[in-house]
């Protein structure tokens, strides 16, 4: 059933006070399709009744599913020992992400009801900046010890699984917490009973520290394949792990900014139809304007041409040719470099590389447009009506401006982020106005020298 | 250290013939890494040589991680019976991958070698179109049964968990391979070791048919947090799984495509660096030659307002600025929809709600832009030098087209690519030549109607 006409059933049968059918019908769906039906209920005592009627195993994972408007109205509403329940019960990377969209009294009652050990764990996870490893790994964890055997191990899993974000990969530390190897579930099925682990145990381990990269973290999981990393601290000390699922959050959230900065959107994380028109046009204002001012340079290019314009009015029938051949060119190039650069396929050692395919590329497509455009002109300015100087002046300054337009814009494209990255600067924000700027200016300057070269104007 | 000094270091190796210390540096990389090398050496024997210094219990793992030119090369020179044991030891996914990629002489080849249960599974998984879950999945899953106690589970998981993709989800059928139920080593582990998995197993199973879309796949993925999805037929027989590991390629494919798509390229799936500038000019050049086509109306739009041009030159200076903010505006819109569709936050029924909100978005943002526009005319045609017909003309032209312009594009931009989904075309691609089209012609019709209505030309 669709989530729509659940939440309208819902609030039927609370209406009817039928709560063993509403309890009924909800454990019929998997945890995630209840959060996402009460994060459609109206903000009020239903929601809370919904919410109470939970089954107590999995209501947490179902809190902390829901969308924050929801958590904080629950929070607001339940009592003390609820909270306390609830924290307790929540993974320490879910807390983090809850108590982040919380204001600050909110976060101080729900912290207040945690155990001194939640609270010490919870504040330090909330210092990793955003974006770091630290703030999407997660501290349930299954620690191992190397002199224990595999039927230790297997009892000791037993133990702690159901309050672990994985099993499948085990950590085994010392006494200082530092991470001495990694044991996966298979390991242990394949293994001797009476093994030790640290005969059985990986000990080439792939980890990162709590301050990288998210987006890196990220191309560790997809180059290795991996389902759970382990997150270390400065001195090297196990401090929690990334396990895949965040991990494709990641993916997702880090793809959508960098589609957003390539389109001249300041990236936010708000969902598109929570967040209010006042706030889209902010984070859409910023980069309208300062391309608007740039774009001033191209027009004041064209007034320094009036007397060319005034002339030969007809010339600027191809100004928005030039213009959008050329954007368009660049920013195929830059999408593909940018794009190339996020998933570490392209390297700023392959720069050269780079320049010389592009040109080449530019040289081919340049070419097959100035044909078409060529054969145009001829067809609509011979053929058709006559033009003064005859086609082949027209010709040359439009194909000229063409072909140095598509090659600049494929250059610039291409290397304008290379550029970008070299002094860390972000590749996907600074392409946008640079580019647009730099190919109108070029398609337009050249083509009115053209045009007065050949008319002598 | 590097892929490149790693490479430099083998080549080395292999002149002095220190096969010994090959084996030695190799053995230190992940297989992963092993085929980064591998991918980066030449074309000749020395590829074959460094191939054959593999441990046998990772070669095919690492072949299966080479590049297609690497794979062939290797194919082609080995002897029937090595290919006989790559063929065997592939999962079904990698092995079908590079079938797909080689020439038909290869493929021939390989699957004389292979037994008749494997080329007959490879030759049913190679029929699944591109991008359907069929053409992610594998073979290798663990199949139980549900009268099996969680010992003979266990005994039997043991004995297959070398040979299976994975086996943190084991899949239980019945004899007629219809999908009972799903059990997770996690479930395992808790359970009683003589319970029944009929018992334990979880029946209400999330899973895939064999033609769905591998986009809604991923989805499934994101939205539930899994690490491996089964796969059904029409009949609803279990053939296969699709692991976490390809999904994340999947995702990482998928949005590259659709930034190739947004940015006016045909997307393909060749790595940059290794596609010919030519293979490369041919999937930018489609778009180009289209957008420069239909750039050719808003150029015949111009045309007719020519003798507005002849008449007031200094017009033309505003020209870029329309038709970049416009371009921008609508870009805006469209970029945010179409991720949100690809992403699943927003749906067709939102519709209404779009239009409504990028409406209220146009007019604030038009606002802004429009009063610095008019500050800014005010001063270059007031202050700095005086025009005919003072400056409030031009700056009720200007902005009355750089209003409508904007609230054209972001209703257009946004509505367009909901539009194409509505009658299954791909957001992605409707967009681009569309948008640029209508935008232009908005803009230059409304300021030079406008400008005609204002100084009566």
């Amino acid at each position: 059933m669709e989530i729509k006409e659940m939440v309208s059933k819902i609030l039927e049968l609370i209406q009817e006070k039928k709560i063993r059918e509403i309890k009924k019908e909800l454990s019929d769906l998997e945890e995630i399709d209840i959060a996402e039906v009460m994060n459609e209920l109206p903000l009020d005592s239903n929601l809370l009744l919904v919410f109470r009627l939970l089954d107590k195993d999995v209501s947490t994972e179902i809190f902390a599913n829901l969308d924050t408007e929801e958590q904080e109205y629950i929070i607001n509403s339940i009592t003390d020992k609820e909270i306390s329940t609830i924290i307790e019960d929540l993974f320490t990377d879910d807390a983090v992400d809850m108590l982040e969209e919380m204001p600050a009294t909110v976060v101080k009652r729900v912290l207040k009801n945690a155990t001194p050990d939640t609270r010490n764990l919870i504040n330090q996870f909330l210092k990793y900046p955003d974006s770091s490893a630290g703030s999407v790994m997660t501290s349930e964890f299954v620690d191992l010890k190397s002199n224990m055997t595999v039927t230790e191990a297997v009892n000791h899993l037993r133990k702690v699984a159901k309050d672990k974000e994985t099993i499948y990969t085990c950590y085994v530390t010392d006494k200082t917490r530092i991470l001495e190897g990694v044991v996966s579930i298979k390991d242990l099925l394949l293994a001797h009973s009476d093994d030790l682990l640290k005969d059985i145990m990986e000990k080439d381990i792939i980890s990162a520290h709590t301050l990288d990269d998210q987006e890196a973290v990220a191309q560790d999981f997809a180059k290795y394949d991996l389902i759970a990393l382990p997150v270390l601290d400065n001195e090297e000390r196990l401090v929690g792990i990334i396990t895949i699922d965040d991990i494709v959050d990641v993916m997702t959230e880090e793809a959508t900014e960098d589609i957003m900065k390539m389109n001249a959107i300041v990236p936010t994380e708000d969902p598109y139809l929570k967040t209010s028109a006042f706030k889209i046009a902010k984070s859409r204002i910023v980069w309208l304007m300062i391309l608007m001012f740039t774009s001033i340079i191209s027009g004041l290019i064209l007034e320094k041409f009036e007397d060319a314009i005034a002339a030969l009015p007809f010339l600027v029938a191809f100004i928005p040719m030039l213009m959008d051949s050329g954007g368009n060119a660049g920013s195929q190039a830059s999408t593909t470099i940018i794009r190339g650069l996020a998933t570490n396929e392209i390297t700023l050692k392959d720069c050269l590389k780079v320049a010389w395919k592009e040109i080449r590329v530019a040289l081919m497509v340049g070419l097959v447009l100035c044909t078409f455009m060529a054969a145009r002109i001829f067809i609509q300015y011979h053929l058709i009506h006559q033009v003064d100087g005859g086609p082949v002046k027209l010709i040359f300054a439009v194909t000229g401006a063409m072909l140095a337009t598509i090659t600049a814009a494929k250059l610039v494209g291409s290397l304008l982020p290379m550029l970008a990255k070299k002094v860390h600067l972000d590749p996907a924000i600074v392409a946008a106005p640079m580019l647009t700027t730099i190919v109108d200016a070029t398609a337009l300057t050249i083509f009115f020298l053209l045009v007065k070269a050949m008319y002598q104007i």
